[in-house]
């Protein structure tokens, strides 16, 4: 490099993928929006830069600390940290356009300025569902959640996965019966972290703020183990007066019937009453989701009930319930552990490439299989074949068809499959129906 | 509003939509990605923060102005403002691993802070293909864009429109050749309004930097009418000794007849010696393309061949040839002047309404209909009748399945069309059947 020049390099934090990789990013990504749409999401895509005063309308500290915040003009200006906030503006700012319960899609990037570290990303996908209700919004939306998340994920390819169901009312009703109200945010704090510091930790430093008996009540209530049934079951026989807590009983009763009637195989959710998931913003169902084998690599699809969507911008009650696909992170999760591999990933299905300088029986051919409805690349450059036959390995194709003297004489083409290494010299029509046949297997 | 609510709002000159907006927009961005991929372009989707100093390397006066630039730590940030920057810094950054030519295609936003007024963005999609040789790129690449372009406007189901073509040497051959060099930027610029200003305005513009008979001259040349061959041939009997025209004349004539190759009907494509492109990016072939009923509304899709791409940030000369098609501000112009409507724009294929208290026989159905591939909303809430089918007509849906008591008892479903009103009571099967079919045709 000379002087000069400068260095072309990317932020730190910021996910850049090569080709091969960003097709198989881009086809997750495609995955999760039809299967979203299935399910009658509409798309949103509300823009990536708002008004400061919009987005930390409700922020507390380590969001105003992350966010990306700026001046231009005279306006005061960020960069969207989650979808959720800009649903809240959406719905308020459009309530009289919109039919409730509205449901939406989002997938798109969001701004965190978090401290950079591997695997931690300043710019990330978002892949949000919510259901907005005005004024109420039935239970039976809280079990469509988990088929969107089952549908999703099966799509994806996966089939060990286990979306984990718990509804917080259970976990405050509890804990007002054990007259731990005050407390009930300090205990949910411990308890989320059970999986990460095991029961015995949990335990101890419970002790540290409530008395043994509450404590030993509280790891029972956790240790509940047995199938859905038999849980939902011990939790009747418990036996607790307490309204809060009969409410989220009764709700994630309905919950588990539905999902059922989703016909979401019983392998594939739990009932799990260590989940917890944060702390003031969900007020009913929660969900977590765990890949069975890869249950370190954390939730990797989660979300609530929350109370009040717009709460900052309106009166006016909007109950909701939703999910959220951290993508970036999952990509890099499951291709940084050999979930998944980006090899062999090619956008194109054909190679043509010119072995003389013969171009306009190479152009004519491109056309022909573009019109066959097959992805094509032309390769008519002064390069040697070497280099040419190079060139589609790095784009990762499966067909090349070579054009040289001997194809143009007889009117044929040389197909090469790529990955088997079989070569056949075939009429063009031919050739067309033998990749337009595989393709489709 | 209460008191202590902040008003919910979009910033001037960043476009959201509806939901029925946004199904048309979602639509047609990616009838544009199909075709870039079926021309064997490789997905990018570079960051949309970058380092300011890696955005702003050959960045002038305007691009400065406009750019989102701001602190964030330590770090120096802005926006990206087009997504040839990053592509330049990522052919450089990732040289090794790609395979040239390189082609990819980028659909994503960029930002730049210009003048709010209706119609222009601050927030807008831009939806790029380039080719970028290695030290060399052959000719026959600038006639793959038309091919494209005309690929893809079809796709968006327009008919009639113009791919209109030049090349920058023809030009400034004949300027060389005329004396007029150190004048050919100020010419061009002249030129370049003359679909604006009209000829006879041009030619007064001339007239006060060069003296008649070139300014006559040019007049001519840029008058040179007829049919493509016809063009090409009256710019060979102006006998113009000079090379970089004669260059010019023999790219053109290639560009053309490969545009033939490639099945591009003559009717969508000419030869236009008035199309100059802005001024020092582009240095061979240049494109411009109209709606030829709505040639007011400027060109929809530009671009051109360039010499070397990333000369910020290496000595590797890299050539390329590129188009762009602003999405956002074609997706206003179409809708705004109804050209394309996005009323009754629908995800959903079904909604199933429930009549009674029996929400599990409505669940149940959704789910087969889901199986069935077909993309279905469930309305389950306790609202009246009349507001259900408000929402239905609100998300636009082609169906509605009711079930009232009547229908549970006799194990059928009422089928509404909500286009033409008609009504059927049917078994599910059928009603699976019938909407399948349609939606095929």
């Amino acid at each position: 490099m000379k002087e000069g020049k400068i260095k072309p390099k990317t932020l730190p934090g910021f996910m850049e993928l090569l080709p091969n990789e960003q097709i198989l990013f881009n086809k997750m990504k495609e995955t999760i929006q039809k299967s979203y749409e299935k399910y009658g999401f509409l798309p949103l895509n509300t823009p990536i830069v708002e008004s400061a005063e919009i987005l930390l309308a409700k922020a507390g500290g380590e969001t105003e600390k992350q966010i990306y915040r700026f001046q231009k003009g005279d306006n005061d200006l960020a960069l969207r940290f989650d979808l959720t906030v800009p649903l809240a503006k959406y719905v308020t700012q459009y309530y009289d356009k919109l039919g409730f319960p509205f449901k939406r899609y989002q997938i798109g990037k969001v701004y965190r300025g978090e401290k950079a570290q591997r695997g931690r990303y300043r710019e990330f996908y978002q892949c949000d569902i919510d259901i907005i209700g005005d004024g109420k919004l039935s239970i039976i939306n809280d079990a469509e959640m988990p088929s969107v998340i089952y549908n999703t994920f099966k799509e994806l390819g996966f089939d060990e996965f286990t979306i984990c169901i718990n509804n917080r009312k259970i976990l405050n009703g509890f804990f007002t019966y054990l007259e731990l109200n005050e407390k009930s945010d300090e205990i949910l704090r411990i308890i989320d972290k059970i999986e990460k510091i095991g029961p015995g930790r949990v335990k101890n430093e419970l002790l540290e703020i409530i008395e043994e008996s509450k404590a030993e009540e509280i790891m029972r209530f956790l240790g509940i183990e047995g199938s859905n049934d038999e849980k939902i079951k011990a939790l009747e026989s418990l036996n607790i007066i307490n309204e809060l807590f009969e409410e989220g009983l009764r709700e994630l009763k309905e919950v588990v019937k539905f999902i059922r009637i989703f016909e979401v195989p019983e392998k594939n959710f739990k009932v799990d009453l260590t989940i917890a998931r944060g702390l003031d913003y969900y007020t009913g169902t929660v969900y977590e989701t765990f890949l069975d084998k890869y249950k370190n690599l954390g939730s990797v699809c989660s979300g609530g009930r929350y109370d009040n969507l717009a709460e900052y911008y309106t009166d006016r009650k909007m109950p909701g319930v939703g999910i959220s696909i951290g993508l970036t992170r999952l990509f890099f999760l499951l291709t940084d552990n050999n979930i998944l591999s980006s090899e062999g990933q090619s956008i194109s299905d054909v190679l043509v490439i010119s072995m003389t300088d013969d171009y306009d029986i190479c152009a004519e051919i491109a056309t022909k299989l573009r019109e066959a409805n097959l992805k094509v690349q032309l390769n008519i450059e002064k390069q040697k074949l070497g280099k040419k036959f190079k060139y589609a390995d790095k784009i990762n194709v499966k067909y090349v068809i070579t054009i040289g003297e001997d194809e143009i004489n007889n009117n044929v083409v040389t197909l090469k499959n790529m990955i088997t290494g079989e070569q056949q010299s075939l009429k063009l029509e031919e050739a067309i129906n033998k990749m337009t046949k595989e393709e489709i297997k």
